[in-house]
């Protein structure tokens, strides 16, 4: 598309850092929720301490989001790893990923102020299994156009499709427990996204090796 | 104008990145205004759902932000996979270019809470409006004073050139709706730059292709 | 004092690019204090162009602080085109000058909300100017260390040493303005940083050719 | 793990600028608490100064934690230029080590509004504390797993393991001052950090030097 480039390499890179710059932002932007509240009268040690044991569900929802956002940022990582090129319309489903990576704040806020309200962990699971998924979306698209290393084997191809779903799919399933549990068990739950990961490389894996050999 | 560069390439590369590390904050600092009120008395699931459901035009503000601003930073990374050197003029017209990029989430945020009221859209037009215009204005700079790749098409020095202008274009014509239809129907005709940028580059074609050739 | 750096470039380069996210997220920050105050009652385009109104104070401090930012990045990016290597003081003192470079929101917004009271216009001076100082301190350490280019003529380090320091010294003079004339005034006279920058150059280029030669 | 890295050497890249672009936004974001309250009724050179003086305290919180995360910014700079490679569990151990360095704000606006009651100090040693081990304990991994150079001296890898020690040393002693002295003594205590960092430099290298030699 672009005829002339004074570096091809430097579309790439510049592409990532771009990312990693969002990446950062939201992921410490995470934090500005967790705030000690404002203590009317003198402080003391009883009241400040009270005041700190109140911000507990905000920090919760900040290690969490803080985790899985630190896990789409190392599928990132390790996707760009493997692309060798990139052309314009990847760029533009980068950034699409990437703004629901800033709006992740918002649901962890969310989630850290009415963490006990099945609609505010509704929220949370839709945004959080919407950035999931398009890390995916990236990376299917650039595997058609053959903007990925052409000696990959089919193993890490899949591994790399597959790999940014164990959020979404641990996310969305749990929302099925909704209506019978509580939500602090169905927040529980996502702690499953751990070894369903660790299940899906296993999977990929097996797969790869079922025909005679890659 | 310095005569001993240690790297001149890594001039280059640091207005590159100190540019996608400003538009990066900036892009996601729009999502700060995406918040939930407070909710007065004992959050219920109905209560939460209201709360949610009024910051929808917020969740419209930063989505339309989002994507024009991604727009821009597409643009700005095109330009310099085209531009080959800078020169300090040029950083210091990208320095303008960023402040106005910087200031975004202000209308933004004006549109999120008044996006009803005209003023409101007149403002948010006028800033990305100029913000616009001074990407273009930094890729003139940059092809008058030579910096750009020299075997460059009259087709690609015209494209960088008019590509950016399709957000000002739109934008400034769709206050002409303002005072015979509703805000929302301005806000809508700003789907426009879509098509506008398709045919911008059909356009910059057509006056490549209709002398002899380039 | 590290004896088997992987990459001595490597270091260098970090500096920098902390430095750029440092700078870069500053500068946007500025602009969060750009809000337009709540409305009571319905928003009409009267009120809403009222709280528009009421933000030129602080859309002026937010121009301001950001032109002189750039300026310190404009000069900090100048620097680094003719620092060859880093040593860890010269990381330290670059780490105090970017605690004052992050700390500049801090005297905008006291400008931008009270930049008709003297005692604000003086913590605004005394913060900017200190950070001009630190980066004219980083250069003369950087020179002394024998870390820049050795080719470099004494026309360019005296350039470097002297440039950062337009800054402080109209601002610090226009401190003498402040009994006997309005904060207005003062902060107008701090456009003088532009032709004092220009004479400190022609001025330096003159020492250099007032000798024999270089 | 990855069989076909396009660059090996990105890997190492991005995990560094990823990491750069946490500190910066933390260090930087310190500062959003420094703010100078609302004054009621007209502002004079009187309240303003006032209001200026009453920021003092987080002033002294912002300079505090600047130059802590400024430290563990220049251990990780240092142990950087060390680290040849990086595998998956390296780059996951340095996520967690930004969760920690993402969240000191929140300390750091807690020790600035309750600087003097006790349990604020408690918390913002922990936190701290706990940055500080992170930062060890990714370096004794890698060194482990011989991501380090090899032909690193032992001096240079117990230094880099036991250097950024000194925050969580000297801030958890600190504690034992805690029921017996003012807070304020506890936080001048902590200035400690920086002969005890000089110490620990200096045992390193006797520990190096008594053997025969390395």
């Amino acid at each position: 598309m672009i005829r002339n480039p004074v570096a091809p390499e430097f579309g790439r890179e510049r592409l990532v850092f771009f990312s990693d710059a969002v990446f950062a932002i939201a992921i410490t932007l995470l934090a500005l929720d967790v705030r000690v509240p404002d203590i009317a009268g003198q402080a003391t040690d009883r009241s400040v301490a009270d005041a700190i044991a109140s911000v507990a569900p905000r920090i919760f929802a900040y290690a969490l989001s803080f985790a899985v956002v630190g896990l789409f940022w190392l599928a990132h990582w390790r996707r760009y790893l493997l692309i060798e090129r990139v052309d314009e319309p990847l760029v533009l489903l980068n950034i699409i990923l990437l703004g629901f990576v800033a709006l992740i704040p918002f649901p962890t806020a969310l989630l850290g102020e009415h963490g006990d309200v099945p609609i505010a962990v509704v929220v949370y699971v839709l945004i959080l299994s919407a950035t999931g998924v398009m890390g995916t979306v990236t990376w299917l698209y650039a595997n058609r156009r053959g903007l990925i290393d052409r000696d990959l084997s089919r193993y890490e191809v899949r591994l790399g499709a597959l790999r940014g779903l164990a959020v979404p799919v641990v996310m969305l399933a749990s929302l099925a427990l909704l209506p019978i549990a509580s939500t602090s068990l169905v927040e529980t739950s996502w702690l499953a996204i751990f070894p369903v990961q660790a299940l899906i490389r296993r999977w990929v894996r097996h797969l790869d090796e079922a025909p005679p050999a890659a």
